[in-house]
């Protein structure tokens, strides 16, 4: 007889995590991504910001799971199911399962303002890494061209919505890439003088975090030249101005580069699989799951890491965290094994171990329970726990040569502006350089 | 009263040299290029094949030009001249000169086929590279999805088209690739029974090389499993398949994936001074300079690189490559500040230190003179001066540690299937993980 089949969908943090616990477990699994990459999210800003390439922090599925014999990994994109005969189907493929792990993650949500969307560019994915990237280096080299301050100011003004741990440390890459990085690279403008705005709707940044930290991580953006509005909301977002709403106030700001870190919202998974299986979603889209991660009616569904609405110790939903998507992965990965064994398992708890935030050089925030540190000590912490979770050695290597070059040299080598949809509108392609083919 | 303007257009090898030569000299400098970085076009196949990240190979212009302070960095197009009042047009600025250096490089060619760029992708850009990339890897991914042996077989066959240097270095990189890195990582196909054709239309590859050394390269490619096809003529390419001409019978190659590494032809700029200057061009659009690499007519212009034709010993003219262009910068440069102190000098002359090309892990060929080695040795060789030719220390560190890595894990881990036009033409965008944003 044929071993037990799991599907699982998403190769991120949750999914892979539930891979790898099946290890030796005597079960067939699948793993469906449609990249083909597992991609160390927490990094995603320094790809961003030039400090890191897109490899450096992603790793090959296949290469990953190439000694686990019981996987099979399919590039794909699941299109809907089919409940009854236990099928998934991605595009004409037709999958059957024994048990299925959902974990498709989250993207960016515009709070029902998809207009927002093509001028507040987000990010999610690598492409959005490089496009804010090529943005960003693209607005200096704008500024260079243009005699006009007022020009120069809209170029070297950039807003940053939403004061989450992205938000935070991407004004202080912003910060460090402009007034260190670029200091003395141009002619005609002087990138010391970007302005950089981050923008929380809360009336503190990290609003999940203890008041002392939040504390501390403005003072050090503060010391970056970071200005931080707290209690602001977002009213619209126009090319070249964000208009903000303050106590019934409003104020409007012109720049040419808006990033959006604000909101997430589950991936459209969850709508299918309230369709389908009747699933019941939060107002972000997450699906609710049970004490065992499974799906009301169907314990052999089980949805996980940002697609979930798992309830914590307060009954407030588990953040959108890499530690819990990791835990909900091996929790999920043990029931399977233990259920073959026709044992059970404890309901799902979430062990918080602690969490940690970068500003920029040696500066960083990190809350282990009631204890707050900040400074260097947390930094070293953050730069040593980062560099422990990313799944090669080689990108270990990688990174840390380049973190180390950056701290020595203030240089960030990644600075490629490559193909944009924004970034460089006004030039033609072509003429001088090689770029297009005859 | 102001020092000489000295615009320069094109950061490549040539360009680049030529600047960094009159740095102390009393001239102001303009760099015009339409990317921010410069290029290590030698390496580019290793972007193309997942061993480097593009970041490896580039270095941003402003970064090398930092401490150069009589250097502007413009990123541009030129798209006219006004000869009479010695003017670069660059989109809407202006910039007058009273020396011009135009070293815009070359781009690839289709011999007059330009439906065929839309099937067989070049290898010019680090769009060019990326999207080799995707197309190879997503290859093996749609193998692995379809139990059809004949569509296998159609995915896993990769024509490349031309035996030059770029055609060998790619052929023997992307044999590697599939018969080493991709060894284990799938299920349902088998990466080494990958079929890769290397198509040359003269009877041995690299041509231009001494033919003790077309031979030990042919050896190599053939142990890595690399179907050599000299003497055939491409008669046409289309979708999913390549038809050759020998000897006047035809053959039809059945494959999914076709990469161009055949012909290059000089920027478009060269056109643009045959109207406004007279230039006069080769057939493969280059311009014919003087001994002195001016222009015939125009003393203060220079054309450099693989965008002038340029007679070397024995008339023919000198080939596309990086040693010619370096030494052909660093002579400009040099000309033009002797001319200010009133003097001159000989004509330029090439002086040839010697070809490398590789073909994979311990395999390359070196021709110094009248001296052909093959082998270990002239890989070490070839490593050891690449590394070198590098620009950033932290470059040379970076490729180090990741060919130290896969010299001993065979893995290559730049594997990202990004945005790319064809490679995963059948998926939707979207739907479990997160690309899209609403």
């Amino acid at each position: 007889m044929a071993n037990p089949h799991v599907v699982v969908v998403g190769g991120g943090f949750a999914g892979l995590r539930a891979v790898q616990t099946l290890k030796r477990i005597p079960v067939d699994v699948t793993l469906i991504d449609c990249r083909n990459f597992h991609l160390f999210q927490p990094l995603l800003y320094q790809v961003a910001t030039g400090g890191l390439s897109p490899a450096n922090i992603t790793t090959p599925l296949r290469y990953i799971l190439k000694r686990q014999r019981n996987v099979r990994v399919l590039l794909g994109t699941v299109t809907d199911f089919d409940v009854d005969s236990h099928v998934v189907i991605a595009g004409t493929r037709q999958i059957s399962y024994d048990f299925l792990i959902l974990a498709a993650g989250a993207r960016s949500s515009y709070f029902g303002n998809p207009r927002w969307s093509k001028t507040a560019q987000c990010l999610k994915t690598i492409e959005d890494a490089t496009e804010i990237r090529a943005q960003i280096l693209a607005a200096f080299e704008t500024a260079e061209k243009t005699a006009h301050p007022t020009e120069q100011r809209l170029e070297l003004t950039f807003v940053i919505i939403g004061g989450g741990p992205t938000g935070v440390e991407l004004a202080g890459a912003v910060a460090e890439l402009a007034k260190d990085t670029l200091r003395r690279e141009f002619r005609g403008v002087r990138p010391e003088g970007t302005r950089i705005l981050l923008i929380e709707a809360a009336d503190r940044i990290l609003p999940t975090y203890p008041q002392k930290a939040s504390q501390i991580v403005a003072k050090q953006l503060a010391s970056l030249g970071v200005t931080v509005r707290s209690g602001c909301k977002v009213h619209d977002i126009r090319p070249n101005r964000v208009i903000l709403e303050r106590n019934g106030s409003s104020e409007t700001i012109e720049s040419h580069t808006t990033l959006w870190a604000a909101g997430i919202r589950a991936s459209s998974l969850g709508r299918l699989l309230a369709d389908r299986m009747g699933a019941i979603l939060d107002e972000s889209g997450r699906v609710k799951v049970q004490m065992d991660l499974s799906l009301p009616g169907h314990p052999n569904v089980f949805v996980l890491g940002d697609l979930a609405c798992c309830p914590g110790k307060d009954d407030s939903p588990l953040p959108a965290l890499a530690p819990v998507a990791l835990q909900q992965g091996r929790y999920v990965g043990r029931l399977i094994a233990a259920r073959l064994r026709g044992e059970d398992r404890p309901p799902f708890q979430y062990k918080d171990r602690g969490n940690l935030a970068t500003v920029g050089r040696s500066a960083a925030v990190g809350v282990f329970g009631r204890v707050v540190i900040g400074g260097f000590v947390a930094w070293l912490i953050w730069l040593f726990v980062h560099l422990m979770l990313l799944v090669r050695h080689e990108n270990r290597v990688l990174v840390f040569v380049q973190w180390a070059f950056n701290y020595i040299t203030r240089n960030r080598g990644a600075r490629l502006i490559t193909a944009s949809s924004r970034a460089l509108e006004d030039e033609t392609p072509d003429a001088n350089t090689p770029r297009a083919t005859d």
